[in-house]
């Protein structure tokens, strides 16, 4: 069967081939990008779709607006007013299923095959695919402890004169790291002075485990005149509530709004409204505070266990910034004393061992630094985790 | 902001218009394409959620496999069985977020700008848009009452040479038309000779008022040998159950399948779990069977008197043919003794007298008639039925 090419820029990834061997018995992983299921506010969630279908079942069950359905939009404008989001009106927002879909409408919106389009390197490998899918050529920006660097991306944006920019600005995945105050500013300076696209996915940003982070670039963009009309800004209840729910959204610019708005309603016509009801109540029952602070408190406990671990197991044979938020470690193989050198040759021996990881070559769009890879603390409890790096330490 | 090309092949449709007139007191709306909200069966899927959640919280709130939640694979191909298709197994179907999905998914899998694609003459508006985006070049195959014109079909096929074929073969959105027996076993053959993908997409064929409709295409395709690799099906929860869930499900040759899987994972990852694991416990608990024959019986109904009203207060100024199923009549003005002949402005008079239809011309991606119209008969009471088409009559 004669199939598209645009099929031809996308490749089975290297991570998937690994994920088979997830089942193996008795195998500690650090390989997956998920939430820990045993956090579910699964009462919280009951009582929320118990009382969409009390007090709304014609809108939760029938077909709604491709925009999304408006008690959930409200509600998620007021919840952005709570990060430091001021002002957002419910129309200013779009609801997407799951964050990923908002990377694919921005990729049917904005992406002619052969248009640039600058990622970290690295960055979250659907990201990479999604885009390819539409024939972007990616390019990749660094990412150091504090993020892009900036000055390399303006370098790169003067250089390439990108479609846009896509920025995980907070713990991002797989990098794990914090993008500054002063380069959150910097890149609202860039997308004003080439008058370029910035897109801030943020499925990360509530999980922090110690002071928060920096406002997102959406909120500091209220300080840098004309920045707002380049900014678009994704987020999504999957790693804090129940990635099931497939509930995310985007904030956008209202000519961006309205044609990715039209895409969507050929993608799937509107996201689950059965869902969206669900969602929209839990908000409204006022229960994200404490289910915040409890996946605060447990992820941060995890984080610091494998940090822990990893200095005592592994010592110098890896090096690594100690993550202040987010779901990953993200560390480079120093290969001191003749240890593996190689993420995926150590993924292999781990493997082994019974322990997984995912290498981080595939995270880079372009240039792979094979040393690298990416370890999850959020599924594994902290014995599971000392037990799991004591592994990792003998397969190096 | 320069937007991508492909925006350029759609345009805000005259029908999103006309829905903004909707809002007006007192009007009576064949226009939409809707359910009743009215037969959802709130209290089943309430069960089906407590039960979910119950049992399968883990699963229902996770992240899930791309190609859909394994239990409700095995629901849906079991219920397929119940509808004549033999032997189906959990993988030969993945879960789409509604089956506007499957054809999003089928355009970014199948189509390169320029490609051939045959339609039906008229079919579904977000099917002409959907595909027009992925570039297509939609040639239109025409149909009469027992559904499209199959030797004019195999001319179209050998002329163009097309991608793929699109029918709503079972009371089709807007045709309401039933494809014959001997069209369907025609079209598998059409398939073969010309080894060429046919799409089926199926969302109204649960909904009869009297006997069965003829079995689905998928299914005769085990009469004619070679023809299975050749179909694409796809169905829906929608229509019978609730659009909210978004759910429905593509079935399809292994290695398309695979490819359009490929595809869904970078759209949206997955449809949602949380609904999905409720449609499973919804089919599971056996509750389809009387749910399918309630909405058969009022739909059959509401069909009936609208037939009626239609013959009794528009007379010769119209003409159609009874629908046996679904949700939709299709109609043509004829103009005699000077009423009026054209859908459109049938359509501007009607809102002015306080009630809805949607003119047929845009259903047509080719040569539109512009006599056609599409009532609508599913979200009003007989009462208002017989009420609404009196008001026609006046407006013509």
């Amino acid at each position: 069967m004669p199939f598209a090419d645009r099929l031809n820029n996308v490749e089975t990834s290297a991570i998937r081939e690994l994920f088979k061997l997830l089942g193996k018995p008795g195998i500690i992983s650090f390989a997956g990008g998920f939430p820990d299921s045993a956090m579910f506010d699964v009462s919280g969630i009951q009582e929320a779709v118990n009382a969409a279908l009390a007090s709304e079942a014609g809108g939760a069950l029938q077909y709604g607006a491709t925009e999304g359905y408006n008690p959930l939009r409200e509600q998620l404008a007021s919840f952005m007013g709570t990060k430091g989001v001021a002002g957002l009106k419910p129309e200013d927002l779009i609801v997407t299923t799951g964050s990923q879909q908002a990377l694919d409408l921005l990729g049917k919106t904005m992406i002619d095959p052969g248009d640039k389009v600058i990622v970290e390197g690295p960055t979250f490998l659907a990201t990479i695919q999604c885009f390819r899918l539409y024939g972007a050529d990616l390019v990749s920006a660094p990412v150091d402890a504090d993020g892009v660097d900036t000055d390399r991306l303006e370098q790169l944006i003067a250089e390439h004169k990108p479609k846009f920019v896509y920025l995980i600005p907070t713990f991002g995945n797989p990098s794990g790291a914090m993008l500054s105050l002063a380069r959150r500013k910097k890149v609202l300076e860039l997308a004003v002075k080439y008058q370029t696209l910035i897109v801030e996915d943020d499925p990360y940003g509530d999980l922090y485990f110690g002071d928060a982070p920096p406002p997102s670039i959406l909120s500091l963009s209220a300080d840098v005149p004309g920045s707002r009309d380049f900014i678009a800004h994704c987020g999504s209840l999957s790693k804090v509530l129940s990635p099931g729910l497939r509930v995310g959204w985007m904030i956008a610019p209202a000519e961006l709004l309205a044609k990715a708005t039209m895409c969507k309603q050929f993608s799937d016509a509107h996201t689950s409204t059965f869902a969206q009801a669900t969602a929209a109540q839990y908000l409204k029952a006022g229960r994200m505070p404490a289910t915040l602070a409890n996946v605060r408190k447990v992820y941060g406990e995890r984080a610091r266990a494998m940090g822990d671990a990893l200095r005592r197991e592994l010592g110098d044979a890896i090096s690594f910034t100690q993550p202040q938020g987010g779901l990953f470690f993200w560390a480079r193989l120093t290969g001191a004393n003749g240890t593996v050198a190689d993420g995926a040759e150590l993924a292999k021996r781990a493997i082994e061992k019974n322990v997984a990881f995912v290498p981080g070559a595939p995270f880079y769009a372009k240039d792979p630094d094979h040393a690298t890879l990416r370890l999850s603390f959020a599924t594994a409890d902290v014995a599971k985790i000392e037990e799991g790096v004591k592994r990792l330490g003998q397969a190096i």
